[in-house]
């Protein structure tokens, strides 16, 4: 999917919120938490709910990877469950020399079809130029996440700048805007300004709204560019909305709630 | 495994090497190329014949990756298979917002019994100690990476001093000798002199020495400590010193030749 595409579809649901599928079976609701399928189940609902609200949903492989191999496997047929024409995101926060990008590009582009993945700069170029190579693909960079460890690096300064505006101005240089987005945190709205004179025309990734607190307005009021330009993820307010039977009712709830929001900071 | 037990096993063992499976089926040997389980049966040919010779095996998750929920299960299998008192490395590049490290964290200390796993710094403290909670289990944290594109935010000015530096004097605060490792890279052996004044006590995970050209003699003279505090990671000249039948006994041979040229450096 490239920029045009994915601002026509968040036009057209008037939505520009992904939905983080950062499922933990120790927080499945009561009924779904000792059935064997338990995690696929719960993701099918989610998504099913949800798709009328979001524009695409992230997988956070992190959840997957704890389950072992068949933890894979749901990752795999949950990306596959998810409809034609919804943005995919591998959240796997990759990176690495050459030749083993490429390994986890094939596997995150090529074996399960994803349209993302976000990456991390600090091994530089050559650490995110083979995820470039693949076609209708975006790399996400880290750049300032939503965490309060972002001091402790991406808000040092780095020259005349701090380091995260030197990645945001370095790594935009190594690729187009359908090639590359960057990750910017919502609890962090006053950088947001500050990011945009970077990266006027990049899409953001912006975690960090509900559970972390971040501000779906402030981030909309400073991010939102020409081509929208923002991706909104949500995960557990979404995700753990009830622990009832009706979890996913309640998810597309609060999906929609969102989505109300953001129609409005379209217009 | 704590430093001092892998300080005794290096001293016994006369050897700081670790052989890295970063095994791709592209390259195994013809015969094994078309067999069902031709990677798990390479892998344990390669333990088994470079045991002698090594103190450890570092296994690349993007390769494993790259070949599915199978790959991930032959993943699960080597580390199984390589024996008790050997240092076993998930060679992963993790580090994400606190509870979505602590998956990662779970997934290869608990799932897999990796002893140690390697992660990025880009996000902070916050991203890290989530792995150092786990006992008897070593956090290798990149600092200055074997690939050109260090030079790009690893190598730039981070006040008075370069990233990667800060990296090391910050994340080494984090946590014990016990806890924390390094990456350093071979290919930049005129960096080893300033590392050890900022972590002089530290063990260094060393890749880049054999098909990057990094030079095992510099390394080591600038390197090793009192605790030894060098592990020198080989991959592809061990795995793939030969594509024939014998690749195993040509993978044990260059494994040697590390192994005689560390012990006249050990003494």
């Amino acid at each position: 999917m490239n920029q045009q595409k994915l601002t026509e579809r968040i036009r057209a649901q008037r939505s520009y919120l992904c939905v983080g599928l950062d499922t933990d079976p120790l927080l499945l609701p009561a009924h779904l938490k000792n059935k064997p399928d338990g995690v696929i189940e719960f993701n099918k609902a989610i998504i099913d709910s949800t798709l009328p609200y979001c524009v695409g949903y992230k997988i956070n492989t992190a959840f997957y990877e704890a389950m072992g191999a068949r933890g894979w496997e749901w990752m795999e047929e949950t990306v596959r469950y998810i409809p034609e024409g919804y943005f995919k995101i591998a959240d796997a926060k990759r990176g690495d020399i050459g030749n083993t990008s490429t390994q986890y590009a094939r596997a995150f582009f090529e074996n399960m079809n994803f349209d993302a993945i976000t990456v991390s700069p600090y091994m530089g170029a050559d650490s995110v130029r083979p995820f470039l190579e693949f076609k209708d693909k975006y790399t996400i960079v880290l750049a300032l996440t939503s965490n309060c460890g972002a001091a402790d690096f991406e808000l040092q300064p780095s020259g005349d700048e701090l380091l995260y505006e030197r990645v945001l101005r370095t790594v935009s240089s190594w690729g187009t805007t359908d090639q590359l987005m960057f990750v910017t945190g919502a609890t962090r709205p006053e950088a947001f300004q500050r990011i945009r004179t970077i990266v006027p025309d990049h899409f953001l990734l912006v975690p960090g709204v509900g559970f972390q607190g971040g501000s779906l307005a402030e981030v909309s009021r400073h991010g939102i560019n020409a081509q929208v330009g923002l991706l909104v993820n949500a995960s557990r307010a979404v995700l753990y909305a009830s622990s009832d039977e009706n979890f996913a009712m309640a998810a597309a709830e609060i999906a929609h709630q969102y989505q109300f929001e953001m129609s409005g900071y379209l217009d």
